[in-house]
């Protein structure tokens, strides 16, 4: 199984050959492939990588779901996989049904966009996080094919720049006009009217709306509500959690200190220096104005 | 004149020989030495040195303060130095005048926290912005020395990771117990309950008290507000502007975008991605708690 390594992007295409669903579970803790609903399809064709050797399941399951806490859609398409007569067919089945999912998404979300917007996202949620089209990213290419996205503010998202790196790579691909900015700058965009919407995912979104999400997420949430902005959560319902009641039931996932403290191998904090590296934050219900599924619009 | 090189710190502490006013002015431009307070000091002394060196003053005054244009305190500096029989005497008194405005603002500020806080503060503000202990780091030293300060979140702030890089040292160099963030991270820490205060300085405050500050500050400030965490803004009389009546009238840096496209001199964005970059934005009074200055201090 060949997996695109996004830690090399956008400099270089490589590709790891998983050979077991260890090495699955490793290329999404290690994060070389990463995005909720796409760790999710990874996971479920880990497992069926795991059938297909004969090697022990329960513990393959077990890795695959561990390897990274916050998202539920691994968790989920485990389940699938391992309750179906053929795995392979289950997660191929589970990769299609993603793809079907980021197009509604799509259709559903852009008719949200007024025409001529410019709207600002966070991290990556396009092609690079789903299998598909993407959740924010999905929809944002969609409205801008109605001629509703003008540009599309891109937020850097630190620690790892999926915004630098990802999201600009593929918006640069596809054509679609867009700027590169330090995530401390979203605010002032907002308060100097630059911003007609904002467009986000979800690693997890709880029974009562509470959306777990990268890190920074919550902060351009209070932001666009305090100017009166849009802010709108783009998630397939397999990113919906209804045995956790509320956000602060959802596990946030802490990394190792290097990611903050270094960037492409060189430090940027003295030695010593410690970090604190929440990968995710929770942006309450009340927050969202709306959010978007495959089945269509819900207002918070 | 031999002037610390800021951007090669904590790794290297290296300085450049200025030997013209000229020289001074790059140096400022290309942030080599930066700070509001500092970059006045500097400027002052930079003038000083057109004046023994019997250049052109008119145009080193130009040169000097235009080098940055957000920050008032160069064209403060400046302006005494030019007035000034003797321009080398008003150059140092100008220096050993903020150092003692940076100790009275450090007394006056720690009265404000409360015993046993964790503080957040962003960019720096401390030894290396100031030539004194500083604005909103001089307030966390000596409220640490009080027993007020339990420990500092250091936003890293991008794009020049002043926080990382400057804070962090100056930090861990006093022995002050303290934790690197990325800067999406502090609205979730505020969430949390982890945030006491936040404190920030300021490079210019309108007569309105509308605050020029280090992008990201005005996130801070929204999230603060949203937490009900007391924002405050540190900073000398210097970098009052009577003169500019509210925020908007403030000249707010755009500098290169190679400062965001990079990280730490490695590309992180691909090759013909645009970027915007703001040095500043700008916070309006109604959401600072209160100003401390020299002179004590002032709920907005």
């Amino acid at each position: 199984m060949a997996i695109l390594d996004q830690r090399a992007l956008p400099h270089l295409e490589t590709y790891i050959e998983a050979r077991t669903s260890g090495d699955v579970a490793t290329a999404i803790r290690e994060m070389a492939v990463r995005g909720a609903p796409l760790i999710g399809i990874a996971a479920a064709y880990g497992l069926a990588l795991a059938y297909i050797r004969g090697e022990d399941v329960g513990a393959a399951k077990e890795a695959l779901a561990g390897a990274r806490p916050t998202a539920i859609n691994p968790a989920r398409a485990l389940e699938r996989v391992a309750r179906a007569r053929d795995p392979v067919a289950e997660a191929v089945a589970i990769h299609e049904e993603e793809k079907e999912r980021c197009l509604r998404m799509a259709r559903h979300g852009a008719e949200l966009i007024k025409p001529g917007s410019a709207v600002l996202t966070h991290c990556n949620t396009g092609v690079l996080a789903t299998g598909g089209i993407g959740t924010a990213l999905g929809v944002i290419y969609k409205a801008w094919e109605l001629g509703r996205v003008r540009t599309v503010w891109v937020d850097e998202t630190r620690p790892w720049l999926q915004g630098a790196r990802l999201t600009s790579w593929e918006l640069g691909r596809v054509g679609v006009p867009h700027t590169l900015i330090v995530d401390g700058l979203a605010a002032f965009l907002m308060a100097r009217g630059k911003v007609d919407a904002v467009l986000v995912g979800a690693d997890r979104v709880a029974a009562n709306g509470d959306v777990a999400n990268k890190v920074g997420t919550l902060s351009l949430a209070i932001s666009a509500r305090h100017f009166g902005v849009p802010f709108y959560v783009v998630a397939p319902s397999t990113s919906f959690d209804p045995h956790v009641p509320d956000g602060k039931a959802i596990p946030v996932e802490e990394r190792s200190e290097e990611e903050v403290l270094s960037f492409g191998g060189i430090r940027a904090a003295p030695g010593g220096t410690r970090a604190l590296n929440y990968s995710f934050d929770i942006t309450p219900s009340c927050l969202i104005t709306a959010y978007i599924t495959e089945e269509g619009v819900r207002e918070a």
